[in-house]
């Protein structure tokens, strides 16, 4: 099982700390030593960065850990591959465009069959199972709205593709537009809002503790999800299996 | 003007010399401090670094200048804004997928009158004539084949759909599909092709040497484009106008 890290921020939000315990998972406390990506939104447009090597040894990872990139929408996977070759290509977030809208796709898990679901308009670079999927929900969505739908229709849609898409096995899924950070929990997948007052945070996988309270204003929200908590001492939300959330400016609202 | 730079080689190169070059010329000996990126081709995907700051100043950059990356495509900008504001979304080079292949697109000039170009499948995030104009080309392309053509066919269409650009203003571009580095030239580009014997090359813009003999093995073929010849002591070719060009493993074969 790879390992997924997404956030939510209603101001622009390093997410430095988080990643560094993401990244020790990749290859150093844990066995995802298979790759890893992360996506950093900037108003419309997104930046990322891949790295078919394991993040634990990789210097792009350590640039990105060191460097904070700040974002209202970030979305990060390492990989463990269980279909597809370990190369660029099968790294994700994979990304495409619909209605001018930058779209990022981190998966984790398994979809039977999924690639015999054709597609019309996106096509898959790699050969994994998850970038065959993400071309799939794009295909759908394009074909019911030429141009982007209201908010609520387009939240709707995205939960009810999801589950179709989950009913073929395991779906753990980040999304975003750049606007929305969608979550899908098949079976693993945890959540925490950090907003005022804000108190310290120690990470699991290394050896680093932050104090919020000194980096952040009273005003600000930021919810991280992932995989696993990442931090020992701040109250995680485990989701349900077929949970889905709609993430805007840090607050779950859908 | 922006500044452009590609790179195609039959093995996997690094262009930290060049790229240490062409950053210079952002904000630092040149005027164009409007934000840079890189696209490095591995295999069929790509792997891009964004930055709206000014190259000369930027992390990101003295990162990429730094860590070797080998490729045998790479594509480069640094962008002096004429349209479109200062963003991440403004910064080339573009990328979208056509026919599951990961497409690179950067440009310098302006297309008067390209945005009323209409657009079937492919949507410009940012507010550039350069990314309509790509999308219009992917358009184009997608609208003849629905799946990928024979290798000429593809190089003829490229062709005459970058001198149909042409037309509408200063059209100097590299294009990649993983496959082929595509350049035209409207009014300034030169071309370098190193092989054996490789000799030493200094560069024009920064106090950096490189002897090319120590870096490379006697069957490995690199061609360089950029807008303005990089280096001070090797033979540049100035590419003339209308010019095209398609490269392949370093060498150019159309």
């Amino acid at each position: 099982m790879c390992e997924l890290l997404g956030m939510s921020a209603n101001v622009p939000t390093d997410i430095c700390f988080s990643f560094a315990g993401l990244v020790r998972r990749g290859g150093g406390t844990g066995p995802h030593g298979d790759g890893w990506g992360i996506a950093f939104y900037d108003g419309k447009a997104c930046r990322t960065f891949h790295d078919p090597q394991a993040s634990a040894d990789s210097e792009i990872a350590r640039f990105v850990r060191a460097y904070p990139i700040k974002s209202r929408i970030a979305i990060s996977h390492i990989r463990r591959a269980n279909r597809g070759r370990v190369s660029l290509e099968n790294t994700h977030p994979f990304t495409r465009e619909l209605w001018g809208r930058s779209w990022t796709f981190a998966h984790n898990g398994q979809l039977k069959g999924v690639k015999q679901r054709p597609l019309a308009h996106y096509r898959p670079i790699g050969t994994t199972d998850s970038e065959h999927a993400f071309c799939w929900m794009l295909d759908q969505l394009r074909t019911i709205w030429r141009e982007a739908p209201p908010q609520a229709a387009l939240d709707r849609a995205i939960r009810d593709l999801s589950r179709e898409l989950a009913t073929l096995g395991v779906f753990n899924l980040l999304l975003s537009d750049s606007r929305s950070l969608y979550c899908h929990c098949s079976t693993r997948l945890a959540l925490l809002t950090r907003r005022a007052p804000f108190g310290q945070a120690t990470l699991i996988d290394d050896d680093i503790k932050v104090d919020f309270a000194t980096e952040t204003t009273p005003n600000d929200v930021v919810t991280v999800v992932a995989t696993r908590p990442l931090t020992s001492d701040e109250q995680w939300t485990e989701l349900g299996h077929g949970a889905f959330l709609a993430l805007r400016g840090g607050e779950v609202v859908g």
